[in-house]
């Protein structure tokens, strides 16, 4: 049995799994404190570590963390949505000592893609591309059932393509990126941008009553709103060429689309689907699924569980059951 | 001893290679006669190899072709710069049948990529990217010393990724393709419509003398032309955003850059290195050596013998001597 955690900005989820065929034999779930320092977070997850684990033999645990780590000392480096951003946490040597079992990290949108490649939609395929769309746009690829890092696990940053050479600035500096297109928050950004200008009466009207404006308060208001269904159409577009440009390149049997962005309805993969098309002359795509995530918020802590377990050698990609 | 051959739009190159160490031990060439069928130029092949092959023992043949093929049959698909496109013309039979050792086809571009990853600039590399920028934008990805396939050996379609959603029609059918802002004669199209205008003189006056437009010619032209080296430029920044996009995604360690275009001169590299720095601010690029391929005219005949080498199981990725 392995341990998969999945550290995020409002919750630790927590779960003990059998890695060889991703089953969940205990689950706990606690809410992130955003006041308390990373000390007590740690201290507070292993003692509920030490409760779920109590009835199983434990041989190893994963931890998926939303920012950069440090693969050999297992310190975190960077996790921009946590308090304090976490920098130089030893994470993995305090679980460690705790529980005497190896303990690595993993990348949260890394986690999802080898879940979902593993133990979800993408069971069955070879080489698979993951899209994690909410507020910030990552990915991560699946090569015969290993996930393939790059040089210090950076391979995957689908979010951070460039998709027009002099388009809006991102939060990573760069331009044109397809996340500063595509996010959720780039979404309600353009959102506002119309409300300003009298151009979303029916969205303006929601927003006049206090309510927030979301993605998913977008995608209601879009068969009513010509503008917003026009915004989330050229959304939707850019996230469609994105896609395209990772079957162009790696040209995977499957492309999973997880993600707050990815539940926004049928119209989101019709677009990416025709864009594919459109786009992807050269390569087969009648041989691409692009198909919806399957593991919901599960994916994170099983995606660190099965990594954990890669790392410690418990399993081999090629002794998974299929 | 593996025969490697390349089959160009206007010349056939063989060698005998050492595939071990990706010495020649003997070489021919032959210019492709445009008028002459498939059948003639295969009759011409098999006693070409037959003259070169009388002093080695041969354990396999590649043959590296410039366009699409069935991997199972080694039947020819569609070579758009060969007389009659060769559709379904049975390359690996002919020769196996006559030669009686393996023959594997690979594309032109993954057999550059290939050998140029394990015999040349990315010798010792883990993960090396390649681009061939010519006529066309090709490319593919080498993995542990292995070639990456995708579907149907399609993966590395790097000039037919999307750096523009609306952008300029490309030849294969797309908007706004890499290939259709940066290949050799997207460059030559921008170079007239300036002439057109009346906005490149020097390009004008040279034109008038009777002499043709290239991408050498623009290179060397835009010194003394500012409206050649704003062209240029941007062509090369858009080669730039296209090599950023696939280290975004891919994260290697080497980028090799062949082809004509790629000797267009250090202004190319700068700028390719310069875009890479600006666009990829979640990738180590410190740790990214970007360069010209080493391999010259020889890269397609040593990458095709180092495929067929792998193919019929003569070396394997690990046992290469690095």
């Amino acid at each position: 049995m392995i341990v998969g955690v999945d550290i995020g900005g409002t919750k630790i989820a927590y779960a003990v799994i059998d890695a060889q065929t991703g089953v969940v034999h205990a689950r706990a779930m606690a809410p992130t404190d955003s006041h308390e320092g990373s000390a007590a977070v740690l201290a507070r997850m292993e003692s509920q570590i030490r409760t779920l684990v109590s009835d199983f033999p434990i041989e190893a645990i994963g931890v998926g963390v939303p920012g950069v780590f440090d693969d050999a000392s297992g310190h975190t480096r960077f996790l921009p949505n946590l308090m304090g951003t976490w920098p130089d946490v030893p994470v993995a040597p305090h679980l460690r000592a705790a529980f005497g079992v190896p303990v690595w990290l993993i990348n949260d949108a890394r986690a999802f893609v080898l879940a979902e490649a593993i133990y979800g939609a993408g069971r069955g395929h070879d080489n698979v591309a993951g899209f994690t769309l909410g507020t910030g746009i990552g990915g991560g690829l699946v090569i015969h059932q290993q996930l393939y890092l790059g040089i210090a696990g950076t391979a995957g940053e689908f979010g951070h393509q460039t998709l027009a050479l002099d388009g809006p600035q991102c939060g990573c500096g760069n331009y044109g990126c397809l996340e500063a297109f595509a996010s959720g928050p780039a979404m309600v950004a353009q959102a506002h941008q119309l409300i300003a200008r009298g151009q979303a009466p029916l969205l303006a009207a929601h927003v006049a009553t206090g309510a927030i404006v979301t993605p998913a308060v977008l995608a209601e208001v879009a068969p009513h709103d010509a503008a917003v269904a026009q915004l989330l159409h050229t959304a939707f577009r850019y996230i469609g060429a994105g896609v395209a440009n990772v079957v162009s390149l790696f040209s995977p049997t499957a492309v999973i689309l997880g993600g707050s962005v990815a539940n926004l309805g049928d119209t989101l993969f019709a677009t990416v689907r025709h864009e594919v098309r459109l786009r992807c002359r050269a390569t087969p795509v009648d041989q691409i699924t692009i198909m919806p995530a399957a593991l919901g918020s599960d994916a994170g802590m099983l995606g660190a569980a099965c990594w954990a377990a890669y790392r410690a050698g418990v399993i081999r990609p090629a002794l998974l059951a299929s």
